[in-house]
């Protein structure tokens, strides 16, 4: 098989056999086919399309290029949940002791921020001490004592998809419905899970903008899931302004962990009980959505689930004292308030702004606090993080006219950006 | 400027500006684009075309990846011919000889081979002595002395073409009639040139099998050299068939020897006397186009053409007495007749077939005649050439059955190259 026949096929159109997808993707994995190859017929997928059965057959080729966690030895269906990507999405930190409290095993496995959107590993590294990287061993040990672990990807998943996506990242390739399925995809079913949801974002801050693709991309991991024994489900959440009221890693836990005490903004809550109550049914903890709803809110109630996070993050070897103490996280060492010129209610505020500029922020290890004082949330200000896993906190308080206040923050975060390069 | 910018662009169907184009080129030529970049955007480029305004500026951009040549103190207007390629098609090495004998200066650069179709360097090469490597000093002196010359381009010229030719012929990114479009055209201004004929083969052996593709190539092509300052006309002429009898560099010499004689097999003669026949009025050596057959015509007639041919190989070292004396070329080392089982004509001689077994013989060093004896065309079978330039005599003399003997041409094709690479 010459490879530069498969990239003219899939150039004019054509359709791809499983034999054609394999000799591909065992190509970028093993380093026989050259980067310029690949990437060619990365672009001819991005601009053709692939079929149901083409993408199926590329996310078993990649599942197939790494080893697949054998988890059988934990007993019960183990469930996880995947985010396409949003700003301030911060709901697997409290789903996976939430769904642990209610019965259900959650070995999850999280990536890290990729654009403008944040990860949960980041997140959680942002609690001192905390490990992401578990053995096997070790992830297993943690779900057979707290009923979940929240670890990445080892290497050894899916390394097909780790070598497609840094050529994706480069080549313009990343905004492909078959791709981002093999992507993902790949990955949950080499974890050796039973079951799936998926929170596929839509809108201004999501990487899918409009519902319509949003909607195919659900169908398109639905369906690949599905076919490879992966009981899977998606929602389609809005992503025009950021989930919850923090972005930014350390202030993103406390968020989460006001969640686990029964607080935190609505926004966050109803996502994350959508979420919860469906893996709580893929998980036969509960018998229909509205059961896990209610199991959700009673392991809320009673603390299990906070004592669950508790728990998890002693046993990664994080400060668990985190959960009492917000005060333990990392702060910013530069912090602003953008003072609005006059009372309102903010109509909208745009995610992927605010995304980029806190990833940008990140990058340079600096944060900052973004308070409105007309209407004050000044319990905020002290936890505002610093450090390479701190990012700021920011509240929908944007007073009505929008566009100025953005590029006053803009200005702001170019200053101190300016400031502490120099 | 980032280059996924560019390559999500043109992805998504956009018009590239001249800046986005020349930032291509440029990091193509200096190496700062990494191939797999340069090898995604030539795929979008492929699937999503070029405007007008994008080919040439692209054009443009590869045009001053090297140098121009300067012939401004080689006096009149200096008229090249290029072709698209075919099997057979030998008509420059008419031409140059011939135009030069009515006043017009060729300065022609030309190619090797490529994919099933030859290459006037190629050919010229079996010519014993002959140095298609001239500098250009030399080049200028040979069009002082014999009104032409015939070389190959030097590695200054339009730089950017090479390297992105050895991607797109892995990438399956050849056949894209704007990248087809700068590739030839940024060569041929380059070389300073004031006009321009094209011959642009149609048919199943050219690299455009339809008549509209065709068409939509010479207007490409015609519109980008006219914009550049350079008189470019394009004739579409057919290639289903080899043109003339002879397939193979030293068979094709002696073919070209005898059109300069005012013999040879009359498709040639029909193409080369049109193209030459627009290359003298473009030259300004004749008022219309019949004059210029006319001219041409006469020039054959009076020995002037063959005289002129005779020079040129001797200025540029190559053995003049071929001229006379065909056998001093190149001879295969084995010969084999296809004998028609039964009287008949040839209705049709595949040229794609002919042209790629002949490529794999030339390229395994070994070469085949192949003659009908029922019509028997014996002055030839002494001269068909071995050696790496040499390449087999054909004649359309298969039965009427084409099927049957082309498989049959294959068998032996195949048996002589098994015997051969042992």
């Amino acid at each position: 098989m010459r490879a530069v026949d498969v990239i003219m096929k899939k150039r004019d159109g054509g359709s791809l056999t499983r034999d054609e997808i394999r000799f591909f993707v065992d190509g970028v994995t093993n380093g026989t086919l050259p980067d310029y190859q690949a990437s060619a017929l990365l672009m001819a997928v991005c601009v053709r399309g692939m079929s149901a059965n083409e993408t199926g057959w590329l996310t078993d080729a990649m599942v197939h290029s790494g080893i697949c966690v054998d988890l059988a030895d934990v007993p019960g269906i183990k469930v996880d949940k995947h985010s396409t990507g949003g700003v301030g999405d911060k709901t697997s930190l409290v789903l996976a002791p939430l769904v642990a409290a209610c019965g259900v095993a959650v070995p999850m496995m999280s990536g890290r921020g990729l654009g403008h959107t944040g990860g949960t590993l980041d997140k959680l590294e942002s609690i001192p001490g905390f490990r992401v990287n578990l053995s096997l061993a070790e992830m297993k040990a943690a779900l057979a004592r707290a009923g979940c672990a929240m670890v990445g990807q080892t290497s050894q998943i899916a390394p097909a998809d780790k070598k497609l996506y840094a050529l994706r990242d480069v080549t313009g390739t990343v905004e492909s419905i078959p791709l981002i399925t093999a992507s993902i995809m790949s990955k949950k079913i080499a974890e050796g899970i039973g079951a799936l949801v998926l929170d596929v974002k839509t809108g201004s801050g999501a990487f899918m903008k409009t519902e319509a693709d949003s909607r195919r991309l659900a169908e398109s991991l639905v369906s690949v899931g599905n076919a490879a024994g992966v009981r899977t489900e998606a929602v389609i959440t809005t992503m025009e302004s950021p989930l919850g009221r923090a972005v930014g890693n350390a202030l993103e836990v406390v968020e989460c962990i006001e969640v686990l005490k029964g607080e935190g903004p609505a926004d966050l809550i109803e996502v994350t009980f959508e979420l919860a109550a469906r893996m709580l049914v893929l998980g036969r903890a509960a018998g229909n959505r509205d059961e896990g709803r209610q199991r959700a809110r009673a392991a809320i109630a009673s603390g299990a689930a906070l004592e669950r996070f508790r728990q998890i993050i002693a046993i990664q070897g994080g400060d668990s004292w985190v959960v009492d103490d917000p005060m333990r996280l990392p702060r910013a060492p530069e912090r602003h308030q953008l003072t609005a010129r006059c009372a309102g209610y903010v109509a909208r505020l745009d995610a992927e702004l605010v995304g980029r500029e806190m990833a940008r922020l990140a990058r340079a290890a600096y944060a900052i606090v973004w308070v409105n004082p007309l209407k004050g949330n000044p319990e905020y200000q002290p936890l505002a993080g610093g450090m390479r896993a701190a990012l700021p906190f920011c509240d929908r308080f944007l007073p009505g006219h929008n566009l100025e206040s953005l590029e006053e923050l803009a200005t702001v975060l170019a200053g101190i950006e300016r400031r502490h390069a120099a």
